[in-house]
């Protein structure tokens, strides 16, 4: 990780270009540099997989990584959707056993998903093959085949814009007067990518489709999904009732142009019980959350001796999840603590600068999250203020009373009336550790 | 901080070039984007201040921000030097008692060297208007302190080179033939940028120094410092011998324009002893792992409104401290756990991936890292040889007799002759939380 850090900003500006396809207008360019033209990472993907080209040793590695991206995007803040976010990827490299490595990242994506209970969602899954044989079995051109891949891949998202068409109906269009398809190739896709739902009977009925059964790509993505889904169903927990499913559905494309197997997606369920009072546009506009697939032949594109190795990964949007995480607290009227404060140390008039920092500094050794006021003189009232607003919970007094008696007097911050416990210095450290063991925040 | 993320892409070139001083030339600018000229972010430092300009309600606030800036410099991998790397920055922002915020941020300058027991280091501080006070008492023209502030802060850096002229002689002939000034201005400036040590006997002999015994700036400075050196006394541990000083520096100058009080770098202590074998220049060159300052005009330079608020801060490097930190693994062959996994679910030779994987969820979902080979066969050697190269210390074994009898067997990965215990399924992840508490891994 440390390593593909320290390349991916030397990652030739051509290198990228040519591997996200029509999206590739949104990579944020940078003007020449002393003779070297550069750009700011799309994704981590391309620099992982340019990691593993230069690092031929490297047989067999499953990586996550934390990072931002850049897209020359308009920015839309209420879908989170920014020009410069966190994504958190996590991949797969080397040969496995068929679909193993895609089925441990599903798992992954769910678990995740689940642990974070931003809600109830749905993980989409098709494979670029099954895609690719029915273009070719509705008698799509070959050389089309990623461009109209990329007019599926709209089907989510034109259904989100004021349009009075249907988002089929879109794409449909653009399919036929844009990207030269006749009316009935389109419309055979069409009866195609509608289908979603349970992949062990929609699986069925694809493998027995007259007009799939001699394709070859499809057959092959047909029973690589099925293998996929019988270990998916070891993986993912069925506890709790849970509601949220991974489910296979034909209309799910992904942009990249980079995918050759398996792709995933997972958005959120819209739920309006949860969110009462609002908006409902907020959470449907956030849609997808996290996204991936297999991408075999990434790696070769970097390696100059031809160099390969099998990849499967998925990436997660931060800012996006943060959007539903903060929406969801609003809604619920959630308090957070944001800061980690525990003691505030402070006299109530006195100016005792000093010795205010010495106790500061005997409760921040023994790792307490310990503040002073950084002013002289402090009325009580502001100090009582400041720790319930930021939820501290101890205050340690220590005045010219505290002083004379070689003491420190120790206080809920939340009860005014509180006369305190005196206790000698030398016990400070002991009594607050205890007090924090029995203190809820 | 979320925030400042979002903004800081945004932030105008023309906005940042004046802000750094000669250092300006290592931004790196982005081509014109639709109509916008940006820049990549040379600092944490100036994106918060903006976000202050921009947020007038924050009256205090302090914040810590990691994330990573970018130089349009050449990069030096030995020294911990690159063109796209990570800071963390610490700031307190807000009016206080004099002196007192900048002495928190040297104690937790202090205290997080300290921690991250990478070696002695010296915090270094001065002062610029005391630098101000004594090229002014020397004779320098008002308009060229910035520049001549610039030469000083060389006094490090030329150290490096295998020039034959010492630091000092290098910077005065800059001072003389490139910026202008006399011979005797600058070896004054020499006799005084040559003091360091104990700050409470070096300040006494400068509060009384003649020459800067009737200029203000100096004076200032002086009682500043004295200050801010009683508040550090009450605040860095002096325990366990610490060898680990503050001291002052009269040749610390910040190459940065934006610096109005108080700056402080840390630097590691060259220790020999602790780095037999290791070329004598790795860790001389890393140098400056921290550094910070006061800089109470910087947010009123974004603000329309002539906003103002005062503020102090710092910022480690963290490759520099990883760096470090990779020579004296190196040096004292550590080894360190690489992957968290603790438990290898395998079969020795059968193919039994589905029940490995309902293995795998089951410890999974009690939060134990598991993993499983995604082979299907598998030789003995290579799974005893993966847990060894990672450190994974149990094995669970789940073949055909395992399964036969309900059961799964419970095997020290280390010991190859070890039978290993058979428990019943349904024991199996207490039984692997029980082991792992008595593990040393």
């Amino acid at each position: 990780m440390g390593s593909s850090e320290k390349i991916d900003l030397k990652t030739p500006k051509e290198v990228l270009t040519n591997k996200y396809g029509e999206d590739s207008k949104l990579i944020f360019d940078l003007q020449d540099q002393g003779g070297e033209l550069c750009s700011l990472r799309y994704d981590l993907t391309v620099p992982f997989a340019r990691f593993l080209a230069m690092n031929k040793h490297i047989k067999a590695i499953k990586r996550y990584h934390i990072g931002k991206v850049y897209r020359r995007d308009q920015p839309i803040m209420t879908r989170g959707r920014f020009r410069e976010f966190y994504q958190c990827d996590f991949d797969i490299a080397g040969q496995y056993e068929s679909m193993l490595a895609d089925a441990e990242i599903i798992a992954i994506m769910h678990q995740v998903l689940s642990r974070l209970k931003i809600g109830e969602f749905v993980i989409k899954i098709n494979h670029r093959k099954l895609l690719d044989g029915i273009f070719e079995a509705c008698g799509v051109p070959c050389a089309s085949f990623r461009t109209i891949c990329s007019s599926v891949d709209k089907l989510d998202k034109v259904s989100c814009s004021a349009n009075i068409q249907t988002p089929w109906e879109e794409v449909r269009s653009e399919m036929i007067s844009e990207k030269g398809l006749g009316y009935e190739v389109a419309d055979h896709i069409g009866s195609f990518v509608s289908k979603k739902g349970d992949p062990c009977s929609l699986l069925k009925e694809l493998a027995s489709d007259p007009i799939l059964l001699d394709n070859a790509s499809a057959q092959l993505g047909i029973a690589e999904l099925q293998r996929l889904f019988s270990f998916i169903n070891m993986m993912v927990v069925k506890e709790e009732q849970q509601k949220s499913r991974v489910i296979l559905d034909l209309s799910l494309a992904r942009g990249l142009d980079y995918y050759t197997g398996m792709i995933t997606e997972a958005v959120l369920f819209e739920n309006k019980h949860n969110f009462v009072g609002m908006p409902q546009f907020t959470l449907f506009f956030i849609g997808s959350i996290a996204g991936g697939g297999r991408y075999d032949g990434l790696v070769q594109n970097f390696s100059n001796s031809g160099h390969t190795i099998p990849c499967v990964g998925m990436s997660i949007g931060i800012e996006r999840i943060f959007a539903i995480m903060e929406a969801q607290q609003a809604v619920s009227s959630i308090v957070s603590k944001t800061i980690p404060t525990q003691v505030l140390v402070a006299s109530l008039g006195d100016p005792l600068l000093s010795e205010h920092l010495a106790i500061c500094q005997m409760l921040r050794s023994a790792n307490i999250p310990t503040e002073t006021p950084l002013k002289q003189r402090n009325r009580p009232f502001d100090i009582f203020e400041y720790a319930e607003k930021n939820m501290v919970p101890i205050l340690v007094i220590f005045g010219q009373d505290e002083i004379a008696a070689g003491s420190v007097r120790i206080k809920q911050a939340y009860d005014r009336e509180d006369k305190g416990k005196l206790v000698p210095i030398a016990s400070l450290v002991q009594e607050i550790a205890l007090k924090l063991e029995n203190t809820d925040l």
